[in-house]
């Protein structure tokens, strides 16, 4: 099944022990597609300038991407976002925010993306995730994401959003944010009570919980030696999940099981290279095949 | 088959953010003796003073612990330590330590003692570790732990001890830093190549990771929503383990993983309550029904 993703589609400045990388295509929308769409179809919605590259359309086009409700903006500006990470790449700090095209933004979906029955509303200002929710007519499946700066900036909205959506996807720091709870069980039960079925909490290099009211689900992360850019992971991670998801077009507790083990898998490729390099040339065979070793090094 | 365990036995001061405990019995040995007893018969070498408590002796007795091998110094003081952890219990800091009867400690092992096959050099000075080991006849299968100051203070014979032990446990951070990796997997590769066929680096709340030349287990931690006190979590982790191995008697890959399985199991009941409350009155009915709800949170 078709699936609609909202979020941000980026030139990326990145600085990580490994190295350095500027203008890197990236953003939430993007990193989602490029993983969900080896699952499933997707439809994009968002926003970029025209200094944004033909090629990189190209590429999602061509993975499956519909791309027909992403407005280029003729003389505008992509928005731009810099990163630096420490040697414990689970910090970072934020070194540029440009939001440029997305300023003046209003998404208008298409006839056929409102007819869309899943949704992932990515790493986003809470106000589009409700504008695109409230476009869609008859959802079965909606995800969000949501980062500091909304938990911060814009509690209201983004408690609406959490009302409605079926299931949150968000880090281990932004979950203690969001409730004020130390624990990450706590934390995720607190998150529960603000509205979805579903809350996965990704801990990064050390996996991702999936919390429902019955039941929890733990999952540790496929282990990477070298970890050389981290930068969209966690939307990877959320592709590779939701993906799983409409794929199956099953809404159980083993498909999403099965779904988060998926979505790490593929954040796992992610972080191998700087920006999406390794998504581009990722197939399900490569996924497929790092999945049995992962189940053969957690079995006992 | 019986285990000999080396370590400290001590009053330990612990402050967490549920509370304080003075003079609370702890150490090294006594933790793992009180987890590995549920497993199978432990003995104790380790040193008193005559402030120690009886009782407590007589609870590892009646856990089947001999305690031939713990010398009781008339007039001697008991190890103390103390510790503060903070919210974030991965953090600690030391605010108390007096060596106290272990500073003029010459462990002398039995003849019961000197035939075991299994041996577990708890968290102690590396000089003593290797001096018991010295001992031992002829060992099937010995575990060591240390700790930053002994990595710090004492490398040289910490890797004596190292190249002669079969498994060394280790938390993350005392990884990282005697191998200077920061990445857990590339350092358990480091440690391995220092002599130990297996190595586990224990990482709290996020599980365990058990590495040898050709394997990698990863396995997540059982979740705990209120940690009331960390302490002798690793210790008890390495009770379950090394008790699970002895127990059975066989040193294969599979039984290793289970072992591993139930020591983060054990640590998980450890921390429920402070001090050695909630060990005192684990049972192997508590850790069997634990361990089948760890396995349907797990599984995918």
């Amino acid at each position: 099944m078709n699936i609609v993703v909202l979020g941000t589609i980026a030139f990326d400045d990145v600085v990580t022990d490994h190295g350095t990388v500027k203008n890197a295509p990236g953003g939430s929308a993007f990193y989602f597609s490029a993983a969900a769409s080896l699952f499933t179809p997707v439809s994009l919605v968002g926003v970029v300038g025209d200094d944004f590259p033909q090629e990189e359309i190209q590429f999602l086009n061509k993975r499956g991407v519909n791309t027909d409700c992403l407005k280029i903006i003729k003389g505008g500006k992509t928005f731009k976002w810099g990163c630096e990470y420490e040697t414990d790449m689970n910090k970072r700090s934020t070194t540029n925010l440009e939001i440029n095209v997305f300023k003046d933004f209003n998404p208008v979906l298409n006839k056929q993306c409102r007819k869309s029955k899943y949704v992932f509303l990515g790493n986003i200002n809470p106000e589009l995730q409700l504008s695109v929710m409230e476009q869609i007519e008859s959802p079965i499946f909606m995800g969000a994401d949501t980062i500091e700066c909304y938990i911060k900036e814009k509690p209201d909205v983004l408690k609406i959003v959490l009302k409605r959506v079926n299931l949150l996807m968000i880090n281990d720091e932004e979950a203690r944010l969001l409730t004020g709870e130390h624990n990450i069980i706590s934390a995720s039960r607190a998150l529960l009570k603000l509205g979805p079925e579903y809350v996965i909490v990704k801990k990064g290099e050390h996996g991702s919980i999936l919390a429902t009211k019955d039941e929890l689900f733990i999952v540790p992360a496929y282990p990477i030696i070298d970890v050389i850019d981290p930068t969209g992971a966690g939307d990877s991670f959320a592709g590779g999940t939701i993906g799983h998801i409409a794929k199956m077009d099953s809404i159980d507790s083993q498909t999403i099981k099965s779904a988060v083990v998926y979505g790490g898998i593929v954040a796992s490729f992610t972080v191998e290279e700087f920006g999406l390099k390794r998504l581009k040339n990722l197939t399900m065979v490569d996924i497929e095949e790092r999945l049995a070793l992962f189940r053969s090094i957690t079995l006992f």
